[in-house]
């Protein structure tokens, strides 16, 4: 079933559910204000001067690092400086990962040193290192396929390779090796687990992101390498011979740690308490400076609310703005904001996160009730001329708002260009020479856009509790 | 004067120096041997199949290490498989430089770990690293005009910028600041030197590379940082509070090395001892796998002898491919290599090396005597389906035939595009994925095409001791 389809499914059990549903339409004045709010935004550069700020001034921010507390004392005193009129913090616990060193080298056949970087949640090697052979896969599959016998005591290798596509759809190919490799590799008895890097650039750096461990599985220490380090272990197996590495990862969980999501709200004039929300994850990983990932989300929800919040009238509905803790290891700020929010899951309006880089948005899909539908079709009358279509697929809010639009929020998914957004993806190049300011500014047109149309719509688009069991996350 | 004009002012006192030249010519025949081996080349894979086993079985080769010394085994080993019946290695001596490993951040105002590599003749900082503040230039021309009051103590930082260009030329700029910065501020007293990286790329990879001491003269740490690490120092002096750098830099030189230039030829059958030479340089950085710089230089020069040594008959001259000894930290092997045979220059019948990388070649230069231009034009006609424009510029015989070039050389230069070169030269970024198979056959047939044509011709291009003085090098 098509999601549009599954909408028109979920439309005709409405009705049942909710009573009589009257058609959600936006009013003519607050369609020419979200007009001049689109052009004051492609013109300005409120977003490139935080995201500037925040990957010069605090830089990395791994979760539970302390530059990450900096980060959160640096998003409070933005949301205040910026005339967000509520500011506060919602704690959000979870396990620290922590990377110490790492390095690697193939030993034989030949002498050669890799590009290196530990998974998330990777486990420690011994010290002085792990000396293996290896054992080398194509891709997930054939990990799945392999015996116990083959792999036992071996680094396993998985190098599948990824394209450059403008929707991102070959991450599903390297983030699902880099997720579930290593707990099969585990549970088959490899010594360690090692991948060609996520990603789909050339460069001696490695994409590193999080693993995901059964509850009470094996762990092993999990890494992956550069494509051109990958290049080089795969020509070396091709020669036949036996392909030995050697890992060094210091690194593991140190307990518990509390940070948390830092929200600011512009508040609305006649329905404050019902929200519009977005934003993005104030964590990064610790290789770059977290510009593209995702200090741009950061950056284009802050921008979006400071300039709806200089406008003489607030709009009907409150707009509210999430910088998330710790997308990276789990969405653990997404997940306790559900947590938080569920109860009133159904006076959150709208919602969604920009975690996907700033490039330019160029597709639209929502996730809504049907007789919301032409409100959707008049924020598109805004949109297009910023070059977004309306998508077939679903829109699940981004990843730390897809837990709640589990929960039944209404939801929208803004797709930005991700033809390159994969080269720099976790690794010490996603800095912010990376961001195009136009393209970033053409991102705040498009959040002004739909957040200020939402928050002044005539009715609602659907969220309440259970409202949409299709929920799912599209983590980057 | 322009070159070509100079090449008419030489052509003038030739005859008085030289006494009657006549024209020199090549034969039919020989243009359509040549062609056949053009097209030959073309389609050919010998170069790819040794830059592959090179950068995968050796590796980086950093003069003086191990490596170069396995590097030399690996070259005497495929010139003789190649066919070539004469190989052999002339000493060249020179101080061995070590990297030992290397860290630095920017401590103040902002925390933040840079990437950052030594220079090819750096010292150590010392034991525990050096903290000190920044001094910024913006060019060298800058710092040349500093006063010691400003700079003493201080962490000169240059922070100039270069633009790609199919030519390469702005790395006049880079190197610039590279090979003469540090010593500039060691006489005006700074603590050590810093530049953005010589190069045109965004990646967190810096560019390593030689840099010049005054003999007798101060010496101090010198490194690069990768071009957004210069982005945020760049961003942090702009905000107009103090910066402060901490580097520590393990490396310096341990004595002398005699390595050697290794040599293979391909004897000709009318005038063995007249030769006409190639190659590229065997040692690289040790950052990346040295592909482009300069595996692709030694690759073409065996892959063309080799096919020209399946010929039935030889040519007329000799074929000499010269793997050259450290390159990288001044033409060690390039000047070695002049100094053993400038008393037979004139047995030189042409040369050029290749060290540009091996994207298309587009333009040749020839510094040669005014009655050969005709045996130029005629290469020209085979080159040209190639590619291949005839330049007004110098052609001085690439970096190590330089050297021979200043004593009276007749040479070519034959200039790769280098619109990508410079994203990537002195980098972890220097391995074997950067090379297009295709490009590199390319280089081959253009390679193969002038050297059987030079080989066949009849009479000279101009060698004889001194008869070219506009000799310089054009170091990558």
């Amino acid at each position: 079933m098509s999601p549009r389809s599954l909408s028109l499914v979920v439309a005709a059990l409405l009705p049942a559910l909710a009573g009589a549903d009257t058609i959600t339409t936006i009013p003519d004045a607050a369609v020419k204000q979200a007009i001049a709010l689109r052009d004051q935004a492609l013109a300005d550069d409120t977003a490139y001067t935080l995201l500037e700020s925040l990957t010069t001034e605090i830089g990395p921010r791994l979760a539970g690092s302390p530059a990450d507390a900096k980060a959160r004392e640096w998003a409070i005193a933005k949301f205040k400086a910026l005339g967000f009129d509520k500011v506060w913090t919602e704690p959000v616990t979870y396990p620290k990962w922590v990377r110490r060193s790492e390095s690697a080298s193939m030993v034989a056949p030949f002498e050669h040193k890799l590009a290196i970087t530990a998974l998330g949640y990777s486990t420690a090697t011994p010290k002085g290192g792990l000396t293996a052979p290896v054992v080398h896969f194509d891709s997930l599959d054939a990990l799945k396929a392999a015996k116990a016998a083959d792999v036992k005591g071996k680094i396993v290798f998985v190098s599948a390779r990824m394209q450059a596509h403008r929707d991102g759809h070959d991450y599903g190919i390297g983030s699902g090796v880099r997720s579930r490799g290593p707990a099969i590799a585990a549970e088959l008895g490899a010594a360690a687990f090692v991948l060609r890097s996520a990603g789909t650039d050339n460069n001696r750096l490695p994409h590193t992101g999080v693993t995901q461990w059964k509850e009470g599985g094996k762990r092993i220490p999990a890494a992956a390498v550069s494509a051109p380090d990958a290049d080089i272990i795969d020509a070396a197996v091709k020669r036949g011979q036996t392909v030995t590495l050697r890992l060094a990862l210091d690194c593991g969980v140190e307990g518990d740690y509390t940070g948390a999501n830092v929200i600011g709200e512009i508040t609305g004039r006649e329905k404050p308490d019902e929200v519009v929300v977005m934003g993005g994850h104030l964590d990064s990983w610790d290789l770059g400076t977290g510009a593209i990932d995702d200090g741009a989300g950061v950056a284009i929800g802050m921008a979006t609310g400071a300039l709806i919040g200089k406008l003489p009238t607030p709009p009907k509905r409150t707009i509210r703005v999430v910088a998330f803790a710790n997308e990276e290891a789990g969405l653990w700020g997404g997940k306790a904001y559900a947590e938080a929010h569920k109860t009133d899951v159904a006076k959150h309006q709208l919602g969604s996160e920009s975690d996907f880089g700033s490039d330019r948005i160029w597709r639209l899909n929502a996730t809504v009730k049907p007789e919301s539908l032409p409100a959707i079709d008049r924020m598109m009358q805004v949109l297009a001329p910023l070059g977004v279509e309306r998508g077939d697929g679903r829109g699940n809010g981004g990843p730390d708002l897809s837990p709640i639009h589990a929960e039944g929020m209404a939801a929208l998914s803004l797709t930005n260009d991700g033809t390159r957004y994969f080269d720099y993806h976790h690794t010490a190049n996603d800095t912010l020479d990376k961001v195009d300011p136009k393209q970033l500014a053409q991102n705040v047109a498009v959040y002004i856009s739909w957040s200020y149309l939402a928050a002044e719509a005539d009715g609602d688009f659907g969220s309440a509790p259970g409202a949409f069991k299709q929920g799912g996350d599209d983590e980057h």
